[in-house]
């Protein structure tokens, strides 16, 4: 791309001066439609070092107001961030929408790095580019503007301004050996550039190459190209977005109704019998897992009191608390519902060598939103291929990921809730809400079918616990659990 | 108190049995009425290493719903964690409301490590131990049951574990260095461990030591002492609590009604040149606080409409975006009402050399919670001296503090009320809670002028900015911040 580019005319003084203030005079007037709107926007600025992304930055927001953005640099990934999946450090810092996150630096500057230093091989570069664009058409499907801007200037202009920095003893701390060495290598540097540019530039999250020679003439590139992208964002704010094909094989899986409850039962004494040694294993395993750092993400769904609780508690009773976390998953928070429905699922990804046992998870995109109508039918049919996606990516990064339906049949859940009605101390336990989704079980089983079929992949299988007898289906838990993680150990 | 600690009798097999199971219901039983009562808990295990914190924990919780709790390990901190205040990182790990959060070694182990191996002073240390001492009592001055427990073996029934755990090959590297010194260092240890839980053995927050020789009796005891605390808080929740004297020196203010805003002016053209040569300043200042990793918190409170945003906008146009946040206050979300009250600011609490500014502050404790019945009259009293000791947290860390409040009269205000109504532009700046709160201008007055006299302390002052003259209100601030940054440096 760079090679190619056109660049735009610098208009002279006057008429630089001219557009300059209208465009900021445009930016300004844009925040407020876009907190009304409710248009998140992230804005990556990229380039080489000492191109001035900065100080252009420092120029664009002054006419901003400081409450609708945030600013984050990137910086190298801590000893915690390097021990979770290439993604969660900036999945986690997504902007809420109706407001602006500027990223000095982003996964760009991470893996081009990472390749010119020769720490990522070229398939692991792939890899981190497939995922790249997956996460970026992921932000704009879901109603992000995602803004990508390269500041550029040729070999002998940064060699210049880096030697102006060297001279003043003000400013000569923040030139880095990694400057120089750029700098050093910048036909290197220019192809690893070029080729990332060329391959995630997608019309959805386009690039903007910023001619960066002039302060006043950057600024200038870069509000105009914001205004126009902030313009066409919230023309097509209301479109749905095209449904891409799930392009991961399924395996089959029969339907609810083919599923048979009745023989699956555990006698007490068997079920003692069972539970103590498969806890046994499991503690041993998760010693295991921990020492080679295998993270392990379980997903309960299930009906309504069908035992997802005490059936979490059996896993968990086998395990070292230090080393393993419970996520009760309820009706997003303000802050979560202003981001993308699976930001705060990547906020609780575990750790390496840790497991993360969600009760409810990300699906409720298909079934409780989807029947409900907290979300568009455009977002909740891309959502199967989005948590395929999603669970790609925790499988690549080397995550066991084991996903339960908890089947019970509606008389079972009837007696159940009736216990629950006439027992004071569960009582907690039954709500009106659970009387109300009974009401609609037979639309939820459509859900739950539709969405079995279309999200068991061989790296992230569902996997049915017949519990209308708890003991048998707490049982098969633990012993599907063992079984994942002897596979993958 | 290790020492001089009676120890109590170990009920023998039958016995112990028959009390643990029910203990175990007991816990069980009360982790319902925790989630009902909205009590959080939060449970420190501290103790030699090899004494079993984490075993015990483990058989501990066996019985607990996997829903209700956290566990953490206490790790060294962070990069990041160590440009932030030394409370920083136990602060944000606080349990919500009607839920466990069990810490497996915490501040205790931090400080006490520093003394042994030297790295902290006597006066750090003791600097610690009062911050501690602060943080503690003011969980549970705010409602929260802190569990404190000691597991204790000596000298010999350590070494002997540790030397078991050496031979056998799978537990062989859960022995650290650390350990084998703490052995060879047992008397020192001791000494450390004896003074600081004699320091910090508050009523409110009692330490309980575990003879930790066996691992049932040592369940046994946690689980009766966990009971027992819980009951304590149950019965104490509707208590109000004492209210602690002031102890930090305080400066005079005047009283809003002697301010006088007549005066208070600044032509255009002075303006211009004030506004230039003070934001060229910061500037300067911003590059040199960054490179000497000081922090500045800049506080705004001030009556709606007086021009926080455009004085905020002022000051941050004169930063470089990638050094500072502001961050807007608004009513807090659950997950942050389900918490002590100076959570959400703690979470946001910049690194060194980074500045953070608050748009609406911690002072909504003793204003709009006060005056809307959002606390009892006993929480918002103990407020003045809370933000007071947090205040004092900032400072000693080596913060720069500076509060504003930015003041107008009560017709200044009604004009720019009136003007946002009438201008289409500006009608999302004004609800139907700004007029509300415009009708209890008296009240507010009372509040605000309680909240100066009583938080104006010298290490974190407040500066009244006339702003009935905008223009004037910004340069004041300029020269405010620039003024108290330059002290410090």
């Amino acid at each position: 791309m760079l090679k190619e580019w056109s660049k735009g005319t610098k208009p002279d003084g006057e008429e630089l001066d001219r557009r300059l203030e209208e465009a900021r005079a445009q930016l300004a007037a844009r925040q407020t439609v876009i907190k009304e709107k409710k248009l998140p926007v992230l804005v990556i600025l990229e380039g080489w070092g000492a191109a001035g992304k900065g100080s252009v930055l420092g120029r664009v927001i002054r006419n901003m107001d400081p409450r609708f953005f945030k600013v984050d640099v990137g910086k190298e990934p801590t000893e915690d961030e390097q021990r979770r999946p290439f993604l969660y450090r900036h999945f986690v810092k997504i902007p809420e929408a109706g407001k602006f996150s500027f990223l000095v630096g982003s996964w760009m500057k991470e893996v081009t790095k990472g390749l010119v230093q020769g720490e990522l091989d070229e398939k692991a570069y792939n890899n981190r580019l497939a995922s790249i664009k997956c996460f970026e058409r992921q932000l704009t499907d879901n109603g992000y503007l995602v803004l990508k801007f390269f500041f550029h200037i040729d070999e002998k202009e940064q060699k210049k301004r880096l030697e102006e920095l060297l001279e003043d003893k003000h400013t000569k701390w923040r030139v880095s050996e990694a400057d120089l060495s750029q700098n050093r290598n910048y036909k290197k540097w220019e192809k690893a550039y070029d080729g990332y540019m060329e391959q995630t530039n997608q019309s959805s999250a386009p690039w903007y190459l910023i001619d960066s020679k002039n302060k006043k003439w950057a600024e200038l590139q870069m509000l105009e190209f914001m205004v126009r992208g902030i313009d066409t964002a919230l023309m097509n704010q209301s479109q749905a977005v095209p449904l891409l094909q799930n392009h991961f094989p399924l395996k089959t899986i029969p339907k609810l109704s083919e599923i048979s409850l009745k023989d699956k039962v555990l006698e007490e004494k068997e079920y003692r019998e069972e539970l103590k040694i498969c806890q046994k294993r499991l503690s041993e395993l998760h010693n295991e897992l921990y020492h080679k750092k295998l993270p392990v993400i379980i997903a309960y769904e299930g009906w309504d009191a069908a035992g997802k609780g005490g059936n979490i508690k059996r896993i968990a009773a086998a395990l070292d608390p230090r080393g393993y976390e419970v996520h009760p998953i309820a009706s997003p928070e303000p802050h979560e519902k202003a981001r993308h429905y699976l930001w705060r699922f990547w906020n609780r990804l575990p750790k390496d060598g840790h497991i993360a046992i969600f009760d409810r998870t990300w699906y409720g995109r298909v079934m409780v939103e989807r029947l409900e109508g907290f979300c568009s039918e455009n977002d909740w049919q891309r959502a199967y291929n989005e948590i395929n996606e999603f669970e790609k990516e925790l499988a690549d990064w080397g995550a066991v990921v084991i996903k339960f339906w908890v089947q019970i049949d509606k008389d079972t859940q009837l007696e159940r809730f009736t216990l629950r009605q006439n027992t004071p101390e569960k009582r907690w336990k039954i709500t009106d809400e659970d009387w109300r989704n009974r009401e609609k079980w037979d639309l939820y089983e459509e859900a739950v079918n539709e969405m079995l079929q279309k999200t068991n992949t061989a790296y992230a299988p569902w996997h049915v616990l017949e519990s209308n007898d708890k003991k048998y289906a707490r049982v098969k838990a633990l012993k599907t659990v063992i079984a994942a993680i002897e596979e993958k150990l």
